[in-house]
């Protein structure tokens, strides 16, 4: 894919070599077994190519910003969920009494709502950033899920937040989401992007009935389908994309942009991340693969991105929570890096 | 296994029924589609069995206790590090400056140092609790590692740790190890206990050649057959086990009798777990597998202690860093199972 004309895109740098290659050699000489903290090794390495310096900063304020949005395309039975329940989750959300206020809470990160498109009006509830596109998509079944405005404008929203936070102190973002019927979006996005058939893609969500898949498989292919012929990545996250997936890309182009590292958490994510990809080749560098969700777009989706994820509970919830659950893996992972000790001489 | 006469051993009641039910169906009106906290909602079901309430205790004051001894056997060739490195690396805790502290404060966990048999003098160290047994055991390969009282005594250390931080506030404990050679004692219990062959419990350790792993297989492999006919696991700890095993073991005891979940680490606190389990039945039950280390004999012991592993990421250091890592899932779950709303109405 190639993209156009999006003059709003920030300018996302590659992985720092030298600070790579410091990290690489400071764990070589910690008070270790070579090898034996496994993945977190390579992690605080990409830490440090993504902050430039070795031994890269520990995460101190981390934030998780939810971006909810509906979607048309529930209409055609693509989820087990009433659409409603997306506002009703919001509000659960602003009330602390969602799992991902819980993780959070356990690790030490703020929580930020926004309203990109939920379809019920949310009116003034606390706890919300407003910043509605439009109230839901239109059914990607049927034609377009929004307009390439829209998409850019939805983009923008998680870009700003990004720009914003950072600027207050955030050093490490997660993107979480709340949108009944986003699996589906999720799925030709990254079925599209990543090359991948509608079948290889498609899950059953948040607990479709498993006789309800082929349906949903078979809408996917569909706006796979209809999209083929699209070459920039605006406009096929325009096509069959959602509003909160458009935000959470912005939000990973912010981070990427800034030098902080993002987190991804699951399928939804994972699309955001292919879309930002897309948009400003080098962002998914910068992005760490918080955990498998057991939807199988994830896997084809952060091969596609070459990450490997840190945790694999099992999770397919969405607004954030493995991805949160990972902070504790880069913060172990940079602390040891800078505060462990040298080999001791035997 | 059988055991002999152990008055000093602990009792541990069998996990609470009630607060298991009572926590199946507590998940099950929560905020979510059923199921989508994978992993999480079985450690929250086994956090209110272990605790006997539900919603069970949010972790706050975790404890990570480091067991220090040394290992006659290293004189047969079965380490890639020399026996020094073992008190060399207490002195690098005790500063501070090891990846288990970095961990633990990483996580909001206290750590506690005890020498339980280093060979080296440690004098008066600060920040060691110091409880030698003896200056590190036996040449297992030419006969018991240590005496039976002497395992029984670093055994009676680990529930004394155990009851005194319990008393203290320590509401999770974790074990950590530090003792080079200690993966020789470690497969040899857990080939012995859980009834699996040498060669399935033998690995390289802490960064053995792969050319010695042979020779390593063969020491576990004749401590395993002379200690064939033991029926006591208090007499097999002696025989071919390391005191900071028998330390770990204790600690087990001492949790799982008052009531609060241990993790256990990679392969030398899964011997531990082995060791406890069969001293007290009942007693793995009550312990959670933080990670799964990458030496072979980690997943026979969990596979025989019917535990599935929270975290794989590759490590394989011990200190108790797996464990540790895994302490954020254990407070997000029970904090996720307490802080939940119901079901919103649609």
């Amino acid at each position: 894919m190639t993209m156009t004309d999006h003059p709003t895109l920030p300018l996302v740098d590659p992985l720092d070599r030298a600070a790579i290659n410091a990290a690489l050699v400071r764990w070589g000489t910690r008070a270790k077994p070579a090898g034996s903290l496994g993945q977190l090794e390579d992690l605080a390495v990409r830490l440090a190519g993504i902050s430039g310096t070795c031994p890269p900063p520990v995460v101190e304020r981390p934030s998780v910003v939810v971006f909810a949005a509906d979607h048309g395309v529930v209409a055609e039975g693509a989820s087990a969920w009433p659409a409603e329940i997306t506002g009703l989750m919001v509000h659960a959300m602003a009330g602390e009494a969602a799992a991902i206020n819980a993780f959070a809470a356990t690790v030490g990160a703020e929580v930020l709502l926004v309203d990109v498109g939920v379809a019920a009006d949310l009116g003034h509830l606390p706890g919300v950033r407003h910043r509605k596109v439009r109230a839901g998509t239109a059914n990607l079944a049927h034609g377009p899920a929004m307009t390439v405005d829209q998409a850019r404008t939805a983009l923008a929203v998680g870009i700003e937040v990004a720009d914003e936070l950072i600027a207050a102190g955030t050093d490490c973002l997660v993107a979480g989401d709340m949108g009944i019927g986003n699996t589906t979006p999720s799925a030709a996005l990254i079925g599209a992007l990543a090359g991948s058939p509608a079948d290889a893609v498609t899950g059953t969500g948040a607990g479709l009935p498993a006789d309800q898949l082929p349906h949903k498989t078979a809408l996917v292919a569909a706006a796979m389908e209809r999209s083929e012929a699209i070459e920039d990545p605006l406009v096929l996250l325009a096509e069959v994309g959602g509003l909160e997936i458009a935000a959470m890309a912005g939000l990973y182009l912010g981070a990427a942009s800034a030098g902080i590292p993002f987190i991804i958490d699951g399928v939804i994510a994972a699309s955001a991340a292919c879309v930002a990809e897309a948009l400003v080749p080098g962002t998914a560098a910068r992005g760490i693969a918080g955990h498998l969700s057991t939807e199988p777009a994830a896997v084809v989706a952060l091969k596609h991105l070459g990450l490997d994820p840190l945790l694999d509970l099992e999770l397919r919830l969405g607004e954030g929570t493995g991805a949160c659950l990972a902070i504790p893996l880069l913060q172990a992972a940079a602390r040891a890096l800078r505060d462990m000790a040298d080999l001791p001489a035997a």
